[in-house]
């Protein structure tokens, strides 16, 4: 189950923006996360959510889409995220927020998709922008921006060849390949 | 369903020794990191398991657990993990591994849970030492140590009090409780 969920859990970037997603829903993803670990069980991690096609606007230049897919800018007008989840460091509580923005990701995104939903980790963020956008005090450190939306690509997993290449690539039909490591290259041995 | 795993998904310290884990099921659960998000697609992350008593008995000393229950130095034999999966980063890949470690490792325990195991991630982890047992190379950084077994104790998770006390505690039976803050106090602000 839970493994269909990861395979089916694909990092999306294009959605149908009209499809509209609403507070509640964001609020049950982030309780996912609320329950995950936390180093030291610290919970350091604050949250600002956006369903507000007006905020989202502000916030989509913010952000920077797929490095590898070079002369695509990001999803076009009508295919962007219907929802933002912006994930802070509280300095107040830690220094070092560890993996917990992983965990806490990972938690979201495996819940929104069992939700019908989609989203993306964007770490490549313009940080002082967004700042000002959402008017984030200094005390809180931008960790990571999931855009969540009602996925509109078909996304396949592959296998990295012996090249070694790991860009994900699109094809003509726009289908999005992702190659992954074989699982033999990643375990470096077993005791 | 994925909301149920996350809340039984909780940092176990205390397992039925005896439970053997096999090879085939760490490697299982690694998959599940494999097919896992990655910042930029760059799969730095590499893996070692262990499942044998023998080795286990040396990776133990290498752990620090649970810092806040003084006086208990951790898990007494036969209650000790099952297995382990070291979660290594491969600087030839990547300098940062970013919360890469925190997203596999979610993927891993979750995948876990699922199969009536648990596990806990260990940061406080004696890394001189654990080189040295494992003859992890220099090129690879020590991330996190995933400790899994048969899980043998009762983890309740709590409400955070007015005086903002994360620290987990045991009570006079047992019993594991977690403080974890609330959904209100998390989340900034709703756009």
């Amino acid at each position: 189950m839970i493994e269909k969920l990861i395979k089916q859990n694909r990092s999306c970037r294009r959605f149908h923006e009209d499809y509209e997603i609403d507070t509640g829903t964001l609020k049950e993803l982030v309780n996912l996360a609320r329950l995950s670990a936390s180093a030291a069980n610290l919970q350091p991690l604050k949250y600002i959510l956006c369903c507000n096609a007006e905020k989202n606007e502000q916030i989509f230049p913010c952000l920077a889409w797929a490095a590898y897919l070079k002369g695509w800018a990001g999803p076009q007008t009508g295919e962007r995220p219907s929802a933002y989840i912006i994930i802070l460091g509280d300095t107040e509580i830690a220094k070092n927020f560890g993996c917990d923005h992983g965990i806490a990701s990972q938690s979201i995104l495996l819940g929104a998709r069992e939700k019908g939903l989609a989203g993306c980790m964007i770490g490549a963020v313009r940080r002082k922008k967004l700042r000002d956008v959402l008017k984030i005090k200094q005390r809180f450190n931008i960790l990571l921006v999931l855009a969540i939306g009602k996925p509109k690509e078909e996304i396949m997993i592959e296998t990295v060849g012996n090249d070694g290449n790991v860009k994900y690539w699109r094809d003509n039909d726009g289908i999005h390949h992702v190659p992954k490591r074989n699982l033999e290259d990643i375990i470096l041995s077993c005791h």
